[in-house]
């Protein structure tokens, strides 16, 4: 199943890599796909919304809610 | 005391905020200073430098050993 998040704040690949790895810390098996141009960040077999909204806080990104 | 370091693949203020998120989560009263332009990442009342490295790994950046 996946999910896609709105995620503030980042602006190059270095950003999405991070919120990439943010997530697969959480569960390491996730699927992460990031557009940088939307701000949306797409997860496959991923954590609950709770553990990716952390995780991306703690990243020092902006955690926006389900797009 | 304050320590440097030198971290890989940040390139712009996002990824340096990510860095920066990622040592204060260990330690939150440490005080993190970048300069992207020499990778070189400072921090003052720091966590030890393993967790440093951790950290750093973890939020997607390279660890690149004391500066």
């Amino acid at each position: 199943m996946s999910k896609s998040y709105t995620v503030k704040g980042m602006t190059c690949g270095g950003c999405a890599r991070s919120v990439e790895q943010a997530i697969k810390a959480q569960k390491g098996d996730a699927v992460v796909t990031i557009d940088l141009s939307t701000a949306r960040v797409t997860v496959e077999n991923g954590p609950d919304d709770v553990a990716v909204a952390k995780a991306v806080d703690d990243a020092g990104f902006e955690y926006a809610g389900p797009a």
